[in-house]
C-alpha cells in the first residue's frame, strides 16, 4: 500500500504585518490511516479568505487561532480517499474546515457532504454558495436591515462579499454605492453589476468628499469589510439611526496596533447601531440562504466572479493578493487531481 | 414698569478641552417683553450634564452646536413671569430647553407645564423623572436589552444616569456591575442601591484584570458613559452577542483628537452590537418612561441623588464638577427666587 504524503503549509510562528515563508514554512509527512469515524479528504479546493489573517494572530477570535506547529486552517473541498466512517464512501465529495495542505483528515462528523450530480460547479460552494454568499446575504438582511429606497454604501465592493452585498442591496430596492481600489473594478460594479454610483478609494482624494458626493442623501447602511479612514469617513456620512454591519476590517489585520476609529462619536450624535457578526452566527439558516442564492444565480440575477489558482505551492502569495487588492473576485486555489 | 435685566453665560468662543471663563464669559441684557406666542422664565433650575460640553464643539452633533454668541444652552424650568401666549399664564411653571441665564424667553409651543400641586420637587424633573432617567430607562431597556441573569456592567455608575441604569438592571433580574471613582461613592452602589459588585477605578490597576474580576461570567450589556480606555477594556470582557448601549463617552469630551477604541475588532470576534443613543429619540414613549420611573420612586424601588447648587454665578465651576467626578447625582443650579 502507497504511503499518502501530505505537504503542509504550517503556522511556524505569528506574523506581525503581512505573513512571510518564514511565518508560514511547509513539510511533508505521511498520512495516517483514519482514526474511527475519521475520513481522509485529497483537497480539491482551498478557499481564501482575509478572516484567516486573523487567525494567525493569537487573540482569541470566533473560532480559536491556529495553534503554532498546526496547518493554517481554510475551508476546503476534497474528495475522499480514505474513510473509517459508515457515512462517507471513497469517492465522496465533502466541505470541511481543513488547512493548506493536499490532505486533510477529519472526523467525518465534521464533513458536510455535496453532490457533484447537480452539476454546480464545486468552487461555487467555496464562494457564492458557501461562506461567501452566506456571509453577505446575513449580513446585509439581518445586520445591515436596508429599506427600500434607502442608500447602502459597500466597502471592498468587488471583492467575493461587497459584490453579492452590493447585488442583494439593489434586489431590496436600494441605492447602491461601491467603493473599490480600481478603475476596472469600478466599471464592473457599475455597468456589470448595477451599482448606482463607484468610488475609486486610490484616487478619489478625500474619502468623506467623495461619498457624500456619491450618497446625497447620506447612508443609511455601511456594509464594511475594510475599517480604518474609509470606516471613519463614512461615519461622518451616515444618516440618522443608520446601522454599520461589520464583516471584517482588512485594512487593520497587517497593522500591528492599528489606532482605532476616531469618529465613532458619531454614534450617539446620530444613533448609529455598529454591528459585529460572522457568518457562522447564522448557521441554523445556511439552507434557507444558500437555496435563496441558488435561486438568484440560476436565474441570472446574481453574478460572482472567482478567481481559481492552480497549485499549493503558491498558496502563500495567492493569499497576500487578498491584502493587495489584486484578486478578482473569490480566491480559491485549485490543487489539480 | 421694571426692566427685568438677564444674566447670561454665553459662548464666546469653542473650547479646546475643558471650557473656561474666557470661553464662556456673561453679559446683563435687558429682558424684553415677549412676542406673541412666546414666553418669558425666571428660570428656577439650571440641569448641568455632560453632552453640554458636546454642544460647546461645532460638530454637528444630535442637536446643532450652540452658537457663538448665544447662552449655553441647558434645559431649565422656570416660572412665567411675562406671557404671550393663552396657554401660559404668569406663575405657570415649565420646562424647555434654555440656557444658562436668569431669563429665557421661548415660544409656548416647546414648554411643557408641571404641575407644582403634585407636590413632587420640581427639580426631579431634570433628574430621576426628567431627561436623566428617561436616559438610563430607554439606554438599557430598549439599547441594552438586558435579560434576566445576565450581567450587566456599567460605567460613572455612580453618575445621574449610571445609578439608576444600574437599579433598573438589577430589577430586570441581571447581575450588576458599576465602575466608579471613589470608595465612597462604590460603598454607595453597592450598600445603598444593591450593586451585586463595584470597581473603583481609579485603585483597581489593570482596568481589564478588574472587570473580568467583577464579572466571573463575562459582561452582556455594557452601558458605556465615559468611553476611552475603560470602554477598550470592557470590550475584552464581552460575550458573544453582548450589547453595548454607548450614552455617553465623558472621558473624551475634553481631550481634542482623543484616539478611538482599539479593541473594536471584538465586534466581529463575538458579533457585538454597539449602539449609540439619545433620550430624544423615545420622545414619543416620554409619557410611559416617566410614569415607570414616579412609580419606582414613589415605591421606594428607586433611589437617587441630586445636588443642587444655589447661585448662577458659579455655573461654570459648578459644571466643570462632571469632569473631575466630585458632583454626587445629578447636578442642578438652582436660582433662588
Amino acid at each position: 500500500m502507497t504511503t499518502l504524503i501530505n505537504r503542509q503549509y504550517y503556522l511556524d510562528s505569528r506574523p506581525e504585518g503581512l505573513p512571510t515563508a518564514a511565518n508560514v514554512p511547509y513539510r511533508d509527512v505521511p498520512v495516517a490511516d483514519p482514526a474511527d469515524g475519521d475520513v481522509v479528504l485529497k483537497n480539491l479546493y482551498i478557499s481564501l479568505d482575509p478572516a484567516i489573517r486573523g487567525w494567525m494572530g493569537d487573540d482569541p477570535n470566533y473560532i480559536e487561532p491556529i495553534a503554532l506547529g498546526d496547518p493554517v486552517r481554510s475551508t476546503v473541498i476534497g474528495r475522499v480517499v480514505k474513510s473509517a466512517s459508515p457515512d462517507f464512501a471513497v469517492g465522496d465529495v465533502a466541505q470541511v474546515m481543513g488547512g493548506w495542505e493536499t490532505y486533510t483528515t477529519v472526523p467525518a462528523a465534521m464533513c458536510a457532504k455535496l453532490d457533484e450530480s447537480a452539476g454546480i460547479p464545486l468552487s461555487l460552494f467555496l464562494g457564492v454558495l458557501g461562506p461567501t454568499g452566506l456571509t453577505a446575504y446575513f449580513g446585509l438582511l439581518e445586520v445591515g436591515r436596508p429599506r427600500p429606497g434607502e442608500t447602502v454604501l459597500v466597502s471592498a465592493a468587488a471583492g467575493a462579499v461587497g459584490s453579492i452585498v452590493g447585488q442583494i442591496a439593489k434586489m431590496q430596492g436600494c441605492r447602491v454605492v461601491g467603493m473599490a481600489g480600481s478603475d476596472d473594478k469600478c466599471a464592473w460594479l457599475k455597468n456589470e453589476l448595477g451599482f448606482d454610483e463607484v468610488i475609486n478609494y486610490r484616487t478619489c482624494g478625500d474619502y468623506q468628499a467623495a461619498i457624500r458626493a456619491a450618497c446625497p442623501e447620506g447612508v443609511d447602511v455601511y456594509f464594511d469589510n475594510v475599517g480604518g479612514e474609509i470606516l471613519d469617513a463614512a461615519l461622518m456620512c451616515l444618516n440618522k439611526y443608520a446601522r454599520v454591519a461589520v464583516c471584517g476590517w482588512i485594512s487593520t489585520y497587517n497593522v500591528p496596533d492599528a489606532p482605532g476609529p476616531k469618529n465613532l462619536w458619531q454614534l450617539v450624535a446620530e444613533s448609529i447601531t455598529v454591528q459585529g457578526f460572522v457568518v457562522i452566527d447564522y448557521m441554523d439558516r445556511f439552507e434557507e440562504g444558500i437555496a435563496q442564492l441558488a435561486a438568484w444565480v440560476l436565474a441570472g440575477e446574481l453574478q460572482f466572479r472567482e478567481e481559481v489558482v492552480d497549485g499549493l505551492d503558491d498558496i502563500l502569495p495567492t493569499f497576500l493578493r487578498l491584502f493587495d487588492g489584486s484578486n478578482r473576485g473569490k480566491l480559491v486555489v485549485r490543487i489539480p487531481e
